[in-house]
């Protein structure tokens, strides 16, 4: 956020988020930060502002309070490799899992034959060696969760997904998905079905239900809003609430994206790869040293401080400490890469020992669909 | 069909189909009758014109020969009350329950839910009650016999609906269905899922499908080849046979259908209401008793002409003895209602206490839907 031809100072990168205020007035998304004084153990990612938004969340944490049932839904596209960017996720969940939070995943397998056109086997094995393997590596417990094929569920779930086609004309779905196809309301019907079905007596009755998801899935959780709205007097359905958490730069400052592979570090990445991409990543420093010494590097622009600030550095004092030396111009990027490559191998190679282990647990833990 | 003025003598009534020669000729369905050596013991809807046509049914009949496993699949639309032009129906399938054939019968509850806005209790109700108890009325054994609702079906059922997504357009989709919606997308995928999932390993592994229905649903039967050819190496799927049958004309000539009472008799109908019904339906009589005793009646144009073609004449020189004394003016509407009347009612009665008792069994052949 350029003013008058300076940044604004922003050690959390608020001020990353593109059309932030429009989120908060035009949507009816509400700041996260309003909750704090609600939440006892804020997560980091809370703190930072990387989870800078909600709607509703405040019912989650009066339910909890109130020591009602809450789950937390998220929908996994088994579309390709882990990267830090999911890890952001994940961790998510996890905090919400030691809250005692029921966690349920949907793994999108629906949407990503119908629309995306993957091929079922490999989605299956990308499902489990990639998302289920890598979350159990992180953390993710056994106990409070399930996780589920979309294509692999029962008749209640999929009862309220051909329901909900009753009540939605081609006019609302093209309004948000565009031209209206087969596929994709194959997909979004589906969807919908994810979040909304663990309110059903089918799935132990009514719970609270939350989806964290980026702005960008706004859009997706407005719809399924329209829905339970309709349905709530035939079969009970409340609104979903939503956090919304904004995604780490790609590592070329361009989208972070598992079909770019130079833009993100997977967590599955050999070692050397993985630090070869962070020393290339483009950070927030000056055109020669002699600037930077003098006007400072700009941590709000730089990959390698969302590194930091997203994973490697929990303790919010080692952060501010880099922000601050960084901004003063004591730190240079070279010398701030080789310190952040070695924490990330240091994660890494944790990480990948536990990854190993985790996919022989991973296909455990989930009903495997027959084809 | 009228030639030179007059009508063409047809005890069968083939001429009564529109469009008879187009749906030869120009959508491929092949004539009925050049399967007959084939068929040991013609059904009388058979050798009447009724089922005039088919695709691939040849195939069935030597799948048969051959001892391989044959499914008939047919999808009931659980709407609204059931009429002689039901009975048609239900009386095709037992002749082929009683072949050894097995029989599956959908329950199109979520088409009627989706698209037809019906009330989910309601059309269970009617499911039960009008559709399973009259089949079993009407002879329908539990043996090789498998009845669903389509809402209260397993994964690999709704997985296969989901998948068929992946290849259909909306453009073809539009084609066939007109504006393309939510609903009707959710009724037509699992349409096709009603008539190909047989074939599936998870459903006791490949047989031969074959589906009984009239001329206008063979934009289905198409579409739904279609999906078997784009699936036949992923899933091992083939394009289903099909016959067609004419309809029964409504008692006032116009269409026969559940929501216009007075068009159909209803199986359930109080007996004086059937033949009140009976006996102020459209004949072909002439206008004067004077001119019908000259000219002899229409039979091809007279829906009592039809009861008994369809319903209450099986013996075929029972039938022609009344074609012919029509047509040659011996025997007039009044007293020829009162000998179909009398028929009908003798049948009904039978039938209504036999339904009494099918009403109690119908809820066990099925799973209900919780909701």
């Amino acid at each position: 956020m350029e003013r008058n031809g300076e940044i604004k100072l922003d050690p959390w990168g608020y001020s990353q988020i593109a059309d932030y205020d429009k989120l908060f007035s035009l949507f009816g998304i509400r700041p996260f930060r309003e909750l704090f004084p609600k939440i006892k153990n804020p997560h980091n990612l809370m703190k930072r502002g990387v989870i800078f938004g909600h709607r509703d969340f405040d019912q989650i944490l009066d339910a909890l309070e109130r020591k009602e049932k809450v789950a937390l839904l998220t929908g996994f596209m088994p579309s390709g490799k882990l990267h830090f960017g999911h890890k952001m996720l994940m961790d998510q969940i996890i905090y919400y899992q030691n809250m005692g939070i029921d966690i349920i995943l949907a793994i999108a397998d629906i949407e990503a034959y119908a629309v995306r056109r993957m091929e079922r086997k490999e989605l299956i094995r990308i499902a489990l060696e990639e998302y289920i393997a890598n979350a159990l590596a992180l953390g993710l417990q056994k106990k409070n969760l399930r996780i589920y094929f979309q294509s692999n569920m029962d008749a209640p779930y999929y009862r309220l997904a051909s329901m909900f086609s009753q009540k939605v004309t081609a006019a609302e779905f093209s309004a948000i998905y565009g031209e209206i196809t087969p596929a994709k309301v194959t997909a979004v019907l589906h969807q919908a079905a994810d979040i909304l079905h663990p309110m059903l007596e089918e799935y132990g009755g009514y719970k609270y239900v939350f989806v964290p998801v980026g702005a960008d899935q706004d859009p997706h959780l407005r719809f399924t809003r329209d829905i339970a709205d309709r349905f709530s007097g035939e079969l009970g359905l409340r609104r979903p609430a939503s956090t919304y958490h904004r995604f780490m730069t790609g590592l070329d400052g361009g989208k972070m994206s598992s079909s770019r592979p130079d833009s993100a570090i997977f967590l599955s990445d050999p070692l050397e790869v993985s630090a070869s991409k962070l020393m290339k990543a483009l950070t927030g420093g000056r055109a020669t040293v002699e600037e930077q010494r003098r006007l400072g590097g700009e941590p709000e622009k730089c990959s390698v401080y969302e590194m930091y600030l997203y994973h490697l550095l929990p303790r919010d004092e080692d952060l501010l400490d880099i922000y601050w030396k960084c901004r003063r111009g004591e730190l240079l990027c070279g010398e701030d890469k080789k310190m952040a490559v070695e924490k990330m191998l240091k994660w890494l190679e944790e990480h990948q020992k536990k990854l190993e282990q985790a996919k022989n647990e991973a296909e455990k833990l989930v009903e495997i669909p027959s084809f």
